[in-house]
């Protein structure tokens, strides 16, 4: 047993939150650790809080608690610490998005070439990116041997800028990887019997690997493909990506899959506007980054949240009968990936999915094992400059990670088409917000097809520079100021 | 006195033909040499034999010829290779970019972001590049030892192509850092008393140092600006960029000056129509790569074709005596640049200023001189692969090539905002022809501001696979072929 603190920044997520309570209550190893739970949002983090205690008092496990607003309390002490925050939240987002729509970028201006998360803002959150480097340089004076678990997107930016910026050991995390998963289900494999690996940047992953039962696993989706599944294929909802047209188009041009999110990171021409998005993503989202993706994305965390702050107030409900209580509600009322979630929290030993607690695990107590992190490259793959960030398959132990040879190489193509591109897009952005080098911002979207003239460019950037929560934003790009 | 065998590729180019013959015989250490006049059209190559022949003559220089329109011929015993043919020529050249223009390219597909003259075609000329790599394949099995240097364009993937396909020993070769003369002219500066150095790839070089009888010659520049000169600035003729709005700008944003050709391997936003080429390479031709520049460079090659072929007909002309006729014509009636290359001939000891007889000479004799070429990075450009071609000055000597520590570094900006993307170019063109891959060349349009839908890529694509000079090209894409 060895009781660590575990500081999370942005705990008001609760689900997320909740996720890492859970996953901590069913590891014996770190019995007795602490939670620092962060948040500038008293109400969801007393919320959080609340729920938490009394899941750890349900399963009579053995963990600890403190609440804060406080960044240095949060930090004081920390042996890890888990950056979730999203500053400004969905409302930045949305604003932001509108501004670039009015100005002719279709989804904003950070829907960029192979970087189409909605989340994954790399030009217009200077106060996100700003606050990663913030909380390293924090941990350097409160807790500087501490581990930084880099949670909150962008973590392709974010990790590399954190590294270039602090000499904090941070490690990159996401569970984009999952997809080989969907991949084994939707082809109707045995998820054991898989010999897998992915390699790239985060949400820019690539199936190098695929061996099912000894053979060449590729043939499988080639049958998949060949039987019709394609034109048959229809998304469960606007996430469920992995074997949509766009997943099998990139298959085809990069001769290996994009796992997860890379299906999202995709070309302009499968995102110019909601119908070409409908055609490669499915109907009738158009995946989870259109319009109305995006609305049912965010109508799914409004229903959570409402069943958190719920739960949280009706303190006589068990937390573990919840999976019984589902059983009495109508069939569709809860939506899919809640009851997975509920599943998960009623039972005894299941744990969430999220790799932070049983990475945490594996370092603390050397339970060696197997996770897909973001580390310093360091010619896992060739071709990547050594210290940017890659996404890997990585033993971790007592003495941190060991990456798998990333066997075989990824193609000529994701390379060249794919990592090459939305890596230089990453030092764009770097270089821009390290330097405050506003020409650089402007330039970049010069280098983005939707752009038609420099004026467009110069005003979209003025009118996001204008806005009253980017005032540091402004102070950072007109004077210059180095990161 | 050390002879050697100087094979010239594509010599019907009389200009450059005659101004390798006029350096080899003003350097006294490679009297004795052969040349091996090689090209297709034979009606060229006599003529340029016999003016070669009576320029020897009447210098009273000990150099020998041969002329041949076989390759295996010219290549026997080589000791130097110096590849300069265009195949297709200039009217392939106009035939794709028409094909392009039609499609809603201006000035045809090859004319890419950062890669904009005109005969430095990557996609379209197929047959071009396939003979660079035939004819370092026929070198490694006729004149293993010899050197290629490689002069046609495009140097920069031609030099990188045939690196990865043979084991010759290849260097390219160019003038465009003479732009760096042009500026010092411009400036008023004494070129004896500059320290500079420039860096990056082929076409794509920046002036990283720049020092002026001790002090830094930026300032020099910046005065130059403030003092009205960029707004009185005229430009000579098309090729006359070195000090354009466009140079000035690219310097604004990179922080260090293009030089040479790389004025011209600017952004879309520079190029996009004829109006706006005038607007920032000046007026009336908006650069050499415009409509109206490049009508005006083939109209001197005419002039100039005029000029060779009358003076091989007209035997009795001397040669020596070149300067003393032109006094007599009206002026104006002889373009500037041939004024210059006449001055040249007509001299006992003037150089051309081409690189490639000095650089033989400091090879062979052991003449210790400066050039600028185009070799393998070896950790040269910090931020660019090595085995990437860089453009650096370099010491040649007997024991090859010693390049300057590049000092100091070329800017951040330079790196990933102008060489990666260029570079990511480059490996698009090397992969699409090294794997006969029919949808990276699609790809690569893909990625072109100036494609709206995928049917528009395929179209211009298809168009020029279908031209009957490039059957080998179709059959080479449409079998996805290895080089």
């Amino acid at each position: 047993m060895a009781p660590v603190k575990i500081s999370i920044i942005g705990a008001g997520s609760a689900v997320f939150s909740m996720r890492l309570v859970n996953d901590l209550c069913k590891t014996k190893g770190l019995a007795g650790s602490l939670v620092s739970l962060m948040d500038v949002d008293e109400q969801r983090l007393n919320g959080v809080h609340e729920l938490a205690s009394r899941y750890v008092r349900e399963l009579g496990a053995d963990l600890r608690f403190e609440k804060t607003t406080s960044l240095e309390t949060c930090l004081h002490e920390a042996d890890f610490v888990i950056n979730t925050a999203l500053v400004g939240g969905h409302a930045y987002l949305n604003k932001v998005r509108a501004i670039g729509e009015k100005h002719g970028y279709y989804r904003g201006i950070d829907a960029q070439e192979l970087n189409m998360v909605t989340d994954y803002c790399t030009i217009t959150n200077f106060n996100q990116l700003k606050f990663f480097v913030d909380v390293a340089r924090l941990m350097e004076k409160i807790c500087p041997n501490a581990w930084l678990l880099q949670t909150a997107n962008p973590v392709f930016e974010g990790t590399n800028l954190i590294s270039r910026c602090s000499n904090i050991k941070v490690v990159g995390f996401c569970h984009g990887h999952y997809g080989v998963i969907e991949m084994a289900e939707a082809l109707g494999l045995d998820e054991n019997k898989m010999d897998w690996q992915v390699a790239g940047f985060n949400h820019a992953i690539w199936l190098n690997r695929f061996i099912y039962d000894g053979r060449n696993g590729y043939e499988l989706l080639e049958k998949w493909i060949q039987e019709g599944n394609l034109e048959k294929w229809r998304p469960k909802n606007p996430f469920d990506l992995q074997m949509s047209p766009a997943a099998i188009d990139m298959y085809r041009f990069y001769g290996i899959m994009p796992i997860g999110d890379t299906v999202r990171n995709s070309t302009w021409y499968y995102n110019k506007d909601f119908e070409t998005k409908k055609k490669w993503y499915g109907e009738p989202w158009g995946g989870p980054d259109s319009e109305e993706g995006w609305k049912w994305y965010e109508q799914q965390l409004k229903t959570t949240t409402d069943a958190i702050d719920f739960l949280s107030k009706n303190r006589t409900l068990k937390l573990l009968s919840l999976n019984t209580y589902l059983k009495f509600l109508p069939k569709g009322a809860v939506p899919v990936e809640m009851k997975k979630e509920v599943e998960v929290f009623s039972s005894p030993d299941k744990l969430s999915g999220e790799q932070h607690i049983p990475f945490i695990d594996s370092l603390v107590n050397n339970n060696a094992r197997r996770f897909v992190i973001n580390v310093p490259n360091e010619g896992y793959i060739e071709g990547v400059p050594n210290g940017v960030f890659v996404e890997v398959p990585a033993i971790v132990d007592k003495d941190g990670w060991h990456v798998e040879k990333i066997e075989p190489k990824l193609t000529d193509k994701v390379l060249r088409f794919y990592l090459w591109p939305r890596m230089m897009r990453m030092e764009w952005a770097l270089h821009a917000i390290m330097n405050g080098d506003k020409a650089a911002l402007i330039e970049f979207l010069m280098r983005d097809p939707r752009t038609k003239t420099l004026e467009q460019a110069k005003a979209v950037i003025e009118e996001i520079l204008n806005l009253p929560e980017n005032q540091q934003m402004k102070t950072h790009y007109e004077k210059g100021l180095k990161l």
